[in-house]
């Protein structure tokens, strides 16, 4: 068998949620709580009794990817050709590292604290993977400088990510355009940035930042999946320029082939409906206030949530972010998700996530700060 | 950026159906012309408006593998922890060669002639291949004994296809026990066989074989596609024994996460009705019978075809089947994909399907003698 499949570690996300007992109040859930737009969902079924639910060519229904890259408009993706719809950002994300990457030579470099698919995915495929750390001290704030100094001759691809998963930190519309311009400064082949925006639609700043808009060497990954609570509809897409796109595609078509024609049509009418991507973004915007008032009272210290539905909360007692997880779920009744699992810079936290009732935030964290 | 990427050519298949011209004859097509069975698609619909989208886990929902593993009782892995629910058979296809050969030492063993996607697999990973090739002077009947010939140190992974696309051969239940005994013979650490079962439920012999019955070393793949006409649902899944699933399910859940939570619960629903998985296969026997009155009547030699719903004629004149593609679709209205594509083995024939209705298959089988 392949020794790389082999060597990639079971996930502890999973070990934690395994011993969930009855009753117990869920801040690990990575996903939304409330329901998706059923009228999308029965537009496609009626569509689907006229039309079958055929193949669409590799790329994508060709009027669903006019209308993705039309809706973002960024420079230089900005034509249907740019997009290669995915079963789910996951496998966007999947085909962007695969493809951008010369397994032989080539290195990727994480924003950490971060999502632990990117490491574990170029683990899969041999390619070496480096992180730069941003800093506790600072809240994990997005750090330019330090994420320019982190790129050497080897790094080929920049994993950025924002809203950030765990941190809910943001870049901001002056880091990207600095970032950018770090980025162009620098001699030699291009380093290609690979920007996760799957929780773009829930940020709670006033300036989110894309370097999609100031960089022409940007590759864009992004689902319904946050956005529309749709999650397991496993409809995502890449946005690339040019000279990207179509290796994307080629290799999106030997690995799945094409991303569901049903979910294609219901990202298509949801992309249809101008502010359906957006409509759910209001529940999250009044949840967000009313977590807020809870971390504060809670006393534990937490990182400011700029997007997302995640808080990173600080042990009160102790680092070892796993041991107590473990004794939350087992004897406390919380089930939350330790902070190494994201890298270390972020041990000795907890990720909890916040789409559960607010009277259970509230409790969960009353809990979480008693440990 | 990835040079086994850049190394793929752009596929024969789509160059010719991109010269497709309005009011052509389309004998390419590889997937079913008729609906699908629109109730499953409504029930889905109704199950989402109660329970929303959401992630299932990674290998699927557990009372959809239970259904699947339950209805197929292969020997060794007939439980729910033996499925892994796939992005279609293609991702199925993918996973399972990603995840049993070894890139820095094992060889994928191709029966040919055969669907192209195991092959630019294989490259995409820098997995060696070698293809052992059926005889066209036996109607490229499969051939045990060429194919256990075939076979050396280096093979890891057997992939054998029946029905088999593009010839429409099947794998004889006694010749199915064969290759079992012959592999099980053999000394040193097993081959797998990688069984693509996709066109299962489409056969027209009294006798099809299973590799997966007699042989422990089986790795099956299949989906919803052909039999229930749902190739853009994108539902497949891998049956694997106890030995060799968790890894499949890890390469799984790196590469897509999870298959559709919609497509699964439409499959859920087939496999909860007994008969449905088949219940489209009457269709394909009634034309397979008018279509083989058609090939005879044509003048054309072609493979008796035993499943699927292809047909492999050979050319009247000459050898180039690409020149005789670009013939046919540029100048004679016909789509028909030519036979190299599926190996040497192939070279001078065309695949027709023949999903078309039948005055067009007949029509596109007179032109195609008159070239």
């Amino acid at each position: 068998m392949n020794p790389r499949v082999a060597a990639i570690e079971p996930s502890l996300i999973r070990t934690i949620a395994a011993k969930k007992k009855p009753g117990a109040i869920d801040l690990g859930l990575g996903e939304p709580t409330i329901l998706p737009q059923q009228r999308f969902i029965d537009a496609a079924a009626r569509w689907a009794a006229q039309h079958g639910v055929k193949y669409t060519v590799n790329a994508g229904d060709a009027a669903l990817r006019e209308r993705i890259a039309a809706h973002y408009a960024y420079p230089g993706m900005s034509e249907a050709r740019n997009v290669c719809v995915t079963t789910g950002s996951q496998e966007a994300v999947y085909v962007a590292i695969k493809t951008l990457c010369d397994p032989a030579r080539d290195e990727l470099l994480v924003v950490d604290p971060s999502f632990p698919a990117y490491a574990k995915m170029a683990q899969l495929e041999g390619i070496a993977y480096r992180r730069v750390h941003m800093r506790a001290e600072e809240d994990f704030r997005y750090d330019v400088d330090a994420i320019l100094d982190a790129i050497d001759r080897a790094t080929r691809v920049l994993v950025i990510a924002s809203p950030a998963n765990p941190t809910g930190r943001v870049l901001h519309d002056a880091d990207a355009r600095r970032l950018a311009e770090g980025l162009l400064a620098r001699r030699g082949p291009p380093v290609w940035v690979l920007q996760d925006e799957i929780y773009r639609e829930l940020t709670y700043v006033d300036d989110p930042g894309s370097v999609a808009r100031y960089y022409p060497h940007t590759v864009v990954a992004n689902s319904l999946s946050k956005s529309n609570a749709l999650t397991g509809m496993r409809i995502g897409w890449l946005l690339a320029p040019d000279g990207a796109i179509d290796s994307l595609i080629k290799t999106h078509a030997w690995v799945t082939s094409t991303a569901s024609a049903f979910g294609q049509r219901v990202a298509y009418e949801i992309f249809g409906e101008p502010g359906a991507i957006s409509e759910q973004s209001a529940w999250y915007r009044t949840q967000h206030a009313r977590v807020t008032v809870a971390l504060d009272a809670s006393g534990l210290r937490y990182v400011p949530v700029d997007g997302a539905f995640y808080a990173c909360v600080k042990l009160p007692n102790g680092t070892d972010s796993l041991a107590a997880a473990l004794e939350l779920v087992e004897n406390r009744g919380v089930v939350a998700i330790p902070g190494r699992i994201f890298g270390d810079s972020l041990e000795g936290w907890l990720r909890i996530s916040w789409v559960a009732p607010i009277a259970d935030v509230e409790e969960g964290l009353r809990r979480i700060a008693a440990i």
